[in-house]
């Protein structure tokens, strides 16, 4: 059977030289990664690929706010919702594209995908995920009284934080799955899906929170058949003593290793912290290989020979 | 085999009173509609849903015209991946609930879907279908300068039209197929699917469209096994002069009865005319049944019992 791997692409990956998704300048990006995971496919790969939507999600709560007093807001989860489609379809017609110039005639396929979180997480209660533009605190103050939580982040001003709650299930990862096993590229869980609660009769609701890409890659990973998962960022390596003189990249690495690493507080929370968790997740739950790696070298780092590469413990 | 039928969800299925997308008053709306259809799972019958997007993609070009000096403008084929995905998710998680209430667990499916149109489309050139808001001419001026088609109508205002070209394809249909045939109900080719056209080297490019959700629901019907189509609406049956002293509903009718109603225009574009030619299209395809009736009768409907029902011509 064909390998199957799980790709997680960071925000940047969709997103032009200024951060914003600007038309253009989002389409160029994406068709550029794009070229990087076709080489995947044509090397023989079944590829399943996640991306993250921080900037994308970001934008569509500024239209929230500006437009409010003329057009209903939408909540957080129909936002994540929304950029799943955005993103995804752009996705779609990149790959689809970097193939056909490789002599490749395949599908891919867009799921729109919920992730289920628990309704007493500690992150609904102290939401801590910047997301959103900078405003003044007078700004902030309005949409405080409106019951969102901003905080102060010094100089460029208040932003608003959500809650990032863990991912316990990616609740449409068999749908995820019958498209991969018949035949399709498969594009799930962007932007870390949609997050939704089990109600006390059994169905499941929308809430509002962004869930972390990789955290909910590394769930959805096993259920889709996914022995190998590469975390595409902006940098080659992980770092031990990240932005010090003495800092050195993590090469090849065991979980083990690297959860001692972790534990000893080499990585930023809401950076490289949740990438290295979800490495970790993924090893620990029977992954054969994570790897975090820049965009450029996933085909390499997928094959254990570029980035950070983590294996399971010796037996 | 069980019976697999397409149910096509007009805009008013997905608003609240006021015609707008304001969150609680749309998840009423949806769970109110799910609940037929559930009715219609319990029976026994595999859906296939697709949905308008109407109101939902307006609300988007209100926001992206609001919050263009801060944040990048979205195209209109983005807009209506977005409408996809909300609509979609919230269609999901209430037809779920309603089943779960009848005892039965199943699982829907949403999927993002692209809908292929011609790039000479007559529409293109001369853009018809009305979307947004009405806005003063000075203020529609404006958006005239950047390119946009916009026209007087009168009294209301000015708005923008788009071009509503003829869905040749849905491209996603195998996709769905899949998800259909693994056992998910699917909502597919919502708002019509995102328009795209094929470029010189095969790839798809999404273009500025909105194509007729029920025209693209006859395309993909026959695609993913389905021999019965729903067309739901605000009205029991369509009428031979509608809005007259004189009209009458239209219950059973031949394809070719209805043809014949249809050229002699008694539909009006815009409203009934695209139901009426997606139902003619669907049996003229093959299609076993096509109705078209109100939301609270799509089970009497798809059983040849309610609402305006066309069936093949005598042999």
């Amino acid at each position: 059977m064909t390998e199957r791997l799980l790709i997680a692409l960071g925000g940047n990956a969709m997103t032009g030289p200024d951060g914003t998704a600007a038309p253009e300048a989002q389409r160029f990006a994406v068709q550029t990664a794009m070229e990087r995971v076709a080489d995947l496919v044509v090397s023989g790969a079944e590829v399943v690929l996640t991306h993250g939507n921080g900037p994308q999600v970001g934008e569509l709560l500024v239209k929230n706010q500006l437009a409010a007093q003329v057009v209903p807001q939408q909540p957080l989860d129909l936002c994540d919702a929304q950029t799943q489609a955005t993103i995804g379809t752009l996705i779609q017609g990149a790959l689809e594209r970097s193939l056909a110039v490789r002599g490749i005639d395949r599908r891919v396929a867009v799921l729109v995908t919920r992730t289920r979180v628990d309704p007493d997480d500690p992150g609904f209660a102290r939401p801590t995920k910047p997301i959103g533009r900078y405003l003044p605190e007078h700004a902030a103050r309005r949409y405080v009284e409106q019951g969102e939580t901003w905080a102060d982040f010094g100089a460029p001003g208040w932003r608003r934080v959500v809650a990032s709650p863990e991912p316990l299930e990616v609740v449409d990862a068999s749908a995820a799955e019958a498209l991969a096993a018949a035949g399709f590229l498969v594009v799930a869980a962007g932007g870390g899906g949609i997050p939704v609660v089990r109600e006390s009769g059994g169905a499941l609701r929308g809430v509002e929170a962004v869930v972390d890409k990789d955290l909910a890659a590394a769930v959805l990973a096993p259920v889709v058949g996914v022995s190998t998962m590469v975390i595409a960022t902006t940098v080659e390596h992980a770092m031990v003593r990240y932005g010090r003189p003495d800092a050195w990249p993590i090469e090849r690495v065991t979980v083990g290793e690297l959860r001692a690493l972790a534990a000893a507080g080499h990585f930023a929370g809401g950076s490289m912290g949740p990438k290295v968790d979800a490495a970790i997740r993924f090893v620990e739950q029977g992954g054969r290989r994570a790897a975090i790696t820049s965009l450029e070298l996933i085909a390499d780092a997928a094959a254990g020979k570029a980035g950070t590469v983590v294996e399971p413990d010796p037996a």
